[in-house]
């Protein structure tokens, strides 16, 4: 008889954004006459830039004729696109990543979720608290987290590095010694980042004790101040530490388009091993490439035209960002992040949870967005707003807000 | 320090197509003015049907406007796709398969790589002895396979299931009793498959031991035969023991489009675990959606129009199989499938290896096949020839074979 992968039914309920969507649902069955506005998750509202239609329909039209058709994509991806990233992301930065050293995914989700398969059952994962849940969610489902405290909502083999008002949301080395550290920066959810000297000393830190980052830099098209990395490899010594995700979801709109990359140099190995090594053969034999259309969309966000658009798109969700947290912050809320991420994150009012406040605003304002919580026991008493609505949609829901 | 996951260094040169894909190169660059046709990866060469080429200018356009921009897709994919599959793939054919037990994905690579996930660490597979390399694969990464002796080409801890000229390339019950059965049919490589009845004695026999079978239904649009089934689930119980994978790559040509989709019945089920709400949650959490696009041009495959071309499409690759199976038979050879199978499978002349005979045919005629040993040790002394190249093509690479 066959037996089931026992892990999975440690996972305390279901995927928060699944969760949200039920709630969410529920609440509009039941009053279909009420105007929902969803600030929850993270998903663009913004059609895609003209640059990038004009692409994805030349390369459709490739597709209708057997002399320009293309079949099965190289595994690492196309060398356009590939050489787009590695010019533009990294060498224009002064970073020293090639090529080769990209692999092409259809996302940042699945890149931060599988990329654990290539270390040790036994490795110590430590992540930022609160943080995208999609870190600890994969390692649970492959038996890396111990077990469960339902009490403390956490796991016994996660070393968590709270970020919280307190130290400014900036991560202190943990006490114990992690293997692998995610980080993710600019931060999701709380919308906060840290400084390259500081990040520097993490990477310091990794090559000191051993460990591999894994960094997700989904939200680096929103960085507005100067002294903050738009990539780990600004850091001396990141090549022989890190891998960088990156996704194309927030600075293009790729949401419902679906592109990502990961950046695993050759440096960085673990004894003889080579994870560059490692990753191509998972890409090779456990995925099949991003669709052409989708590589060729990629490809037009890096041109001149392509690039101004997205700043402009970018621009737009900042103004929301701005709008929410000089709004919250009129109606007396206690509010970060929005200067270098599309997200604002706010203190709970009157010691509700976070799951409390979520019901609250739903039902009270229609306004729909994340709780705290749902990233981390540290996220509890916070809730994130996000910056992805409409401009229209944003100014209601603040006006909602305020009357509350 | 961290530690990599030992078993991806136990996997014995790299991926199959990768290493065909390298040989090829070096062979191009010695040779730049050589004319190389390849009848090796399974790649298609027909431009995709105008009425998928429609649907999809007409999504990319929704895409430019805001109010018909689609972000992040439903977890197991947009409703109007899985009406569509549910409705033409199974409830026509009298499949009891509903909407919501089918998840759209972005291939049925990932997902035959993918699936072995929710199964326990010490499960036993067994697998067909020739098959896709990649459901061993998989399964040698996530540590389930045991030790490799090289001499015999074999995992200790998997179950082969010889299929070859001697048992007319029917998989037999195996001696020890497996966890997970993987079935692909018709079978890649051997562009075989078994009948109705044999199916249904897989399914008996899987839910008397209570093993699951993963079954790959890849090249279904293949079948010619009447007592042949196009789903597992017209067998009778299967709805207990099986998991379905489909692709979209060959019947419509999406292989750089990247579609597939999973039926997972509700009534699967190991104990109180529900492997439809396992399935659920990895599709959540590892994977965010095939593309909005994608899942459109996957919708017009089922439309009255895009079937009528799809049929056409079909009908040339099978042509090109009966060239290559009356074209080889002619000049000698013995030769297998091309009759539910866009592949044909040969038995090599004058007891070449499968490797010297790829060395041969490459730069005797530049032809590019696949090695049968690399789909497993019982593929030794065979070799895959593909349909999927053009007509013009196939038959010139018929007329090398035949001046060798």
């Amino acid at each position: 008889m066959y037996k089931i992968n026992e892990n999975y039914q440690k996972l305390p309920g279901s995927y928060l954004f699944s969760t949200i969507a039920k709630k969410v649902a529920a609440y509009t069955e039941a009053n279909p006459d009420k105007d929902i506005i969803r600030l929850g998750i993270g998903d663009v509202t913004q059609p895609l830039a003209p640059a990038v239609i004009a692409a994805m329909h030349k390369a459709v039209d490739e597709m209708a004729d057997a002399a320009t058709f293309r079949g099965y994509a190289p595994d690492l991806g196309y060398e356009f696109l590939r050489n787009a990233i590695a010019s533009c992301d990294y060498q224009s930065r002064g970073c020293d990543i090639s090529p080769d050293e990209i692999f092409v995914s259809d996302g940042a989700k699945s890149d931060s979720a599988n990329i654990q398969e290539i270390f040790a059952q036994d490795n110590r994962i430590a992540v930022c608290d609160p943080v995208y849940p999609v870190y600890v969610d994969s390692n649970v489902m492959s038996g890396r987290t111990g077990t469960y405290d339902a009490a403390s909502e956490t796991w016994s083999d996660v070393i968590y590095m709270p970020c919280t008002m307190e130290n400014g949301f900036v991560p202190e080395f943990p006490k114990e010694t992690p293997d692998i550290i995610y980080l993710c920066l600019p931060n999701n959810p709380t919308g906060t980042t840290i400084t390259k000297p500081q990040l520097q000393e993490w990477v310091d830190y990794a090559n000191k004790v051993g460990a591999v980052i894994i960094y997700d830099g989904a939200y680096e098209a929103y960085i507005s101040e100067e002294n903050v990395a738009h990539s780990i490899y600004e850091c001396e010594g990141a090549r022989t530490c890190a891998i960088e995700l990156k996704s194309f979801s927030k600075n293009a709109g790729f949401t419902g388009v679906r592109l990502g990359y990961t950046v695993v140099p050759k440096d960085l190995k673990c004894g003889g091993a080579s994870l560059h090594g490692m990753w191509a053969r998972r890409h090779g034999t456990k995925f099949n490439g991003a669709p052409y259309i989708v590589q060729r969309a990629g490809e037009a966000t890096y041109s001149p035209e392509g690039k101004a658009q997205l700043k402009e798109q970018v621009a737009y969700y900042m103004k929301n960002a701005s709008a929410i947290k000089s709004g919250l912050q009129e109606a007396g809320y206690t509010v970060f992040g929005g200067v270098n991420a599309p997200y604002i994150w706010l203190k709970t009012p009157d010691k509700m949870t976070s799951w409390e406040f979520f019901d609250y605003l739903l039902e009270q304002a229609n306004v729909v967005g994340t709780p705290g919580s749902g990233f981390g026991p540290s996220g509890e008493g916070y809730f994130r707003l996000t910056a992805f609505g409409s401009y229209e949609n944003t100014k209601k829901a603040l006006e909602r807000i305020r009357k509350l």
